[in-house]
């Protein structure tokens, strides 16, 4: 089923009718908003095997990760309406009045976080549902306050309209003002730039290519006044194997990796694309086993033919550039929509000097990175961009004699793992996914968890304002009874 | 005492040198920052008299304001060390694992915030201490474990030397790595932007003009990779007066936004330039008052020649715009470097025509807009730009009986003031010194009190690290007694 893409007028009236509910909607309270948020959770469960059908055709993704997906989305929509409720994420501050204070009084003042405006989320070609309609970035924005709009992705506009049909529900059994959500097509670049151009745009959540973040991020950039975008965009998540562990556990590091280069066809932002390594029997060894789990593994068919053309392509140029070699390749017959794992391998020194073996293959590649010693490792390291994540597999003897690694690794990726592949991201407060750029836009703030409702946020003080003004949040008493700073003390009573 | 302007090698070295003292300040613990933090407030008050003489000659300021703003810089380092040695600002989070969760198991995850890396500071001109060289954003940048390359401002470059020779004392005093924090001058653009286009430089802190603020933005937005500009720039600081209040208290309203408009000879980003009030006898009583009070008060010394220039020209510009009436003025006689006190007023409906009413007009000026009734007043407040702060004058029951004003006004300003003025800038937790586009470049952050170093801090996450590898923050134990959430629970123990 094809949408026709919305048009600048529709983009219009969408944007102003958000800006009219969300004058409604920011002043709803945590309560409210987690009874929306937990009704989204359940009229997306209502769709039952609709849901399911619907994008596994559109996705060629398998039943099981579907139902996975779906468990995400309605779990995160749940954590959401749970932080909402408890209502600490506010962050609120109280600073009382000193009337005798000398030379000056010190006026009574206190601070909350309040929502930014309208968030316009852009669906995510690799996850139809956790990071789609009602993803995460929807649900954070829904939960902090913001009316939201969201762009369905054109590879899976059915099952968007599906999820969207669901949060509408929503919106009319829990009585929230209509317009919060709204659902948009647009399969040209136009839709998407209308919508971040709208002045009543204040915020913009994006997963998907470097080309396409930055674009949006430019043009976001460029208004007469500038918003914040998180664009998630591009990370290879390198993997540093330490020499002497590894060669104690090649095979078991080659298996943990293989299943992770592969897993969903490699179509995850935390794919390792990239590994590290100190030539010599662990790394020989290693290479090997990779490469027959590599060779083993079946091409699976990609999300979409734009994608599976596009692996094709990055993988085609990448294993054509100077001083690369197939370490080892999928044996399997490959269709035209499937991706063919394949593991290749190159020297320091031409990664060192080729900036395009630092880009992203999206889809099942990795590139084995041969280093002669720890200077080399050392420098690739610190040539490489900001990553969603860095791992190194070592042991903790062998890590503690590299301390120096994580110093510099620290400043690159925005989550450093030891002896685990990359791929895995845990919703939890813990969670941190994001990264310096390329990785995302924006290092400060994460896409999962539960501070990701902090981007769309921001802090208002209010001065000497009397009790019957004050948000509930702030009023003396605390009679939501959420954790507060009172004159630099943590209190909850 | 004028400076060369540093050269483009210098500003190279600079942050070369920067980024090596980056990697271990960094690692620093709090109590260590806290160290450095009280030497630089120490070293600064062993100036004595000399940073006072050289500072009140560079800037025309009186003894008493730069023995005041001295006080404000200590006050910020100390409070910055007590929030560093204290420690729970790294926002530290645990989530256990749980091995036999199914159907996979859970990772243990720890989460911090983390330095950003090295910092460029502008110095400002109209605070040449808490807002320069030791200013808000050097002290939050210095705690947050990030080094800091102060650009002087050429105005009173050598009360930034005198302020930049204190921090060096410190630095040898206290043991920190010579280049955390360095000296830079340039009376040209030129240095900025080599110093904001620099890879290794990783935000920027600036407080000054609308379009040197926007400058440095999309410099620092076009680079390879953007880096965050936390550029404070232009407000108007609207006060509105509501109608049955002001009958009551126009005289007392008057005398408070006077003497608000005119200290410091108006140049403070808070300055009210804006007044939007009813037309009634509350609004004649008060503009009658508020004329006789402008017209005697005498011109002051503006900072330096430029801005009292600039001053002369933006108001000469403003008043001779369509329906402007000058409702008051200083008869004092005056020099080419003072600022004459000034009061103008236009309706609504010329005001809402004409944008250039809407831009700062730095010094002594403010603006009466004076409305029909309810109706205009309330497009005006929609048409507002973004704005540091909003006053309303009201009683509780009138401002009551406009909650739609509240509701507005939240979503054009950073600070929400009630009966009072705007000036006078509280150092706190629940200070919020920021606001919409184009009062900052951005509102989700504050440039005064303890969340200020936010600003230079970003998450990151520790999945599946051995205790011996974990910063001590993260630590089972909690060694630093610090108030961390853990498996969503707050805790100090």
């Amino acid at each position: 089923m094809t949408f026709p893409d919305s048009t600048p007028d529709q983009v219009n009236t969408a944007l102003n009718e958000a800006h009219i509910a969300f004058l409604s909607y920011k002043n709803l309270s945590g309560k409210q908003k987690a009874k929306f948020l937990r009704a989204i959770a359940y009229e997306i469960e209502a769709l039952e095997q609709n849901l399911i059908q619907v994008a596994m055709r559109e996705t060629n993704l398998p039943e099981a990760r579907i139902i996975n997906e779906r468990g995400r989305t309605t779990g995160h929509c749940r954590m959401f309406a749970d932080l909402v409720e408890e209502g600490s994420c506010v962050d609120a501050r109280i600073d009382t009045a000193q009337p005798n204070r000398s030379p000056l009084p010190k006026p009574d003042l206190r601070k909350m976080s309040v929502p930014i405006g309208a968030i316009a989320v852009f669906g995510a070609a690799n996850f139809p549902l956790a990071y789609s309609t009602a993803g995460g970035d929807t649900a954070s924005a829904l939960a902090a306050g913001c009316p939201v709009i969201v762009k369905a992705h054109p590879a899976h506009a059915e099952t968007s309209e599906l999820v969207a049909q669901a949060i509408k529900k929503a919106i009319e059994k829990t009585g929230m003002p209509t317009t919060v959500f709204q659902h948009l097509h647009g399969s040209n670049f136009e839709v998407g730039k209308a919508l971040v151009n709208h002045p009543f745009t204040k915020g913009v959540g994006f997963t998907g290519s470097l080309a396409g973040g930055k674009a949006l991020y430019d043009i976001a950039q460029q208004r007469a006044e500038p918003i914040p975008v998180f664009a998630e965009m591009s990370s290879i998540n390198p993997v540093i194997l330490l020499p002497k562990t590894l060669e104690q556990q090649a095979v078991k590091s080659a298996e943990m990796l293989a299943a992770s280069i592969t897993q969903g066809v490699g179509q995850f932002c935390t794919n390792p694309g990239l590994i590290i390594a100190i030539e010599g029997k662990g790394l020989t060894d290693f290479s090997q086993s990779l490469s027959a789990k590599i060779s083993s593994t079946p091409a699976g068919i990609m999300l979409h033919q734009g994608i599976a053309d596009n692996y094709l392509k990055r993988l085609t140029q990448s294993v054509s550039q100077k001083g690369i070699s197939i370490e080892g390749q999928s044996t399997s017959a490959v269709e035209k929509n499937q991706g063919l794992p394949t593991v290749a391998s190159v020297t320091a020194i031409e990664f060192l000097k080729n900036p395009l073996l630092s880009e992203e293959v999206f889809g099942p590649f990795s590139l084995i990175v041969k280093c002669k010693d720890f200077t080399e490792l050392h420098t690739v390291v610190n040539h490489l961009h900001g990553q969603l994540t860095i791992s190194i597999f070592g042991s903790e003897a062998e890590i503690a004699l590299h301390s120096a690694l994580l110093n510099i690794i620290t400043e690159k990726a925005g989550r450093l793992i030891i002896n685990g592949v990359p791929t895995g991201v845990e919703v939890c407060s813990s969670m941190n996914h994001g990264g310096p750029y390329p990785a995302t836009t924006d290092s400060r703030f994460t896409a999962v968890g539960t501070d990701a409702i902090k981007r769309f946020v921001r802090p208002v003080s209010y001065q000497n304002f009397p009790a019957s003004l004050l948000p509930e949040e702030l009023k003396d008493g605390n009679p939501l009874r959420i954790w507060r700073l009172v004159n630099n003390e943590w209190s909850k009573s």
